[in-house]
């Protein structure tokens, strides 16, 4: 909260390699942890794996309950509940044992680097902030993977459904992902750009404040805010662009699903659900880009 | 990044009260800024509550272009596009707008403050301390307000909307309002307790890791990492325990929804994206209802 806005410095954390004797002490600091933990980590994946499969069958389940309470039957009701009960209780019993895998790892990696570093006689405030930077890396696993693994149901997992309901709405779909390939990569080239002037003008920030001349700490402010303005007007130049192709997928989803004479409620229900669910997972691709090259980026100043 | 978890301390800042001269100095901070920047601030409230309007009618003009098609008729369809233009001109210039009106705040206040502290020779890690601090005060209005007023209109906005679908609906849904605040009592009591003894214990990390005894720095890391568990398994407990009584109201909304004989295919479609759209607004109460006692708090420090 304290911290000033400024560039990350590179720092080195000495990951104490002595706890993971299988590997060699060049091994990086994600691979060792797994390593480590590799039977506990491929548990809570699987249960995550299983909580998306639930959670990507839930608008087929639904729909399957609408047309079926129309023709008064309640199979697909029954099967709804079945699937909202089974959901709750792995996705409760998911985050309970997850939590306790990565404070557990966390633990262990602190006390070690702590032990590890205090008999190097390192500084004391080094230490202290290394063994909080350690929880980077633990986060890798308990938040980065897991966006992931439900980026990828949500894309790859939607296309799927929606192939089961009609072939055609797939390419219709898929049409939309190089606009978004093509504007997330200007758009990540021009902020990549942008972020690098912004945090060169708030690396002057300590000396702007600490010379105290007035119209050059309002030049300083004011130069800050014109970046983020630049930056700004990029997002919402790419959130709007996308936006006309996402208008164009829904436009021809719903020509497509409503002119087929067959079509139920429930089924209409079910693929704008998808669809949805579809755009949504294309919507949290850069944030997810990003996320990865910021890790890649720590990784290598650590090794 | 770098920062060690520790509790917050408690920090004064003088905010600048020369700026807003119509005010007396005993003014809270964020009365001043509102009152030195009324005209801007309500403009991109203004704008964002055109947004919502549109963001709630959505699945309103969904239904309409599904029903609409289903009869071989467009109208519904164009209605849908001019929805999803109008909605996207305006979020971009809000989200245009909206950078430029916090940023010029933003950077006003923390010219003012600089100056201003300076010339009392404060010194100078405090004063760039106090600077970044400014932002939090500029955040209270960039985002705690829109996620606010966001929050109402799915909670009051849904319930206005299925209201017009089927008025049956209105009690079923309000039934989930007293789960979700009896639960949420229980819940933020445990929580604020859980997290009092978390930052006591992590109070101690930097003793811990100085006396560099290696049993005791295990039992501080153990210690964390239990405190971390109850959280988690008071989180799960809440979440599992709330997702029952959606359960109910899904299953009562989907029998009366379609047991109606006059029910259409967008109908359905729209009264359960409303129901849906309620059941995220009650599930994002909470961490709002946590982030306001943060501020509250930050502001009680301050004045």
């Amino acid at each position: 909260m304290l911290t000033l806005q400024a560039r990350p410095q590179p720092i080195r954390l000495a990951l104490p390699t002595a706890q993971t004797p299988a590997t060699s002490p060049r091994t990086s600091p994600l691979r060792a942890i797994f390593g480590a933990n590799r039977a506990k980590l491929l548990l809570t994946y699987v249960l995550f794996n299983v909580e998306n499969l639930l959670r990507l069958s839930q608008p087929f389940v639904l729909g399957l309950a609408i047309n079926d309470l129309l023709h008064e039957s309640s199979f697909g009701l029954l099967l709804f509940v079945g699937q909202h009960v089974t959901h709750l209780l792995i996705s409760s019993l998911r985050q309970m044992y997850d939590t306790r895998v990565y404070t557990g790892i966390y633990s262990d990696l602190a006390t070690k680097t702590v032990v590890d570093q205090r008999g190097r006689e390192v500084g004391l405030s080094r230490v202290a902030a290394r063994s909080s930077l350690s929880r980077e890396f633990v986060e890798f696993f308990e938040n980065h993977v897991p966006l992931l693994i439900k980026s990828a149901y949500s894309v790859v997992g939607a296309l799927v459904m929606l192939a089961f309901y009609d072939r055609v709405l797939v390419p219709i779909c898929l049409g939309l992902l190089l606009p978004a390939v093509v504007l997330n990569r200007i758009y990540s080239r021009r902020t990549f750009e942008l972020n690098r002037q912004l945090h060169d003008q708030l690396e002057h920030e300590v000396d702007v404040i600490d010379r105290g001349h007035e119209p050059s700490i309002r030049r300083h402010y004011d130069a800050v805010a014109s970046w983020r303005v630049k930056l700004s007007d990029c997002e919402a130049l790419n959130f709007g662009t996308m936006e006309v192709f996402v208008l164009g997928v829904m436009v021809l989803a719903l020509l497509r699903t409503c002119s087929s004479l067959t079509t139920t409620p429930g089924d209409i229900f079910a693929v704008f659900r998808y669809v949805l669910m579809l755009l949504m997972g294309i919507d949290g691709v850069p944030k997810l880009v990003q996320q990865f090259s910021r890790l890649r980026d720590l990784t290598q100043r650590m090794s």
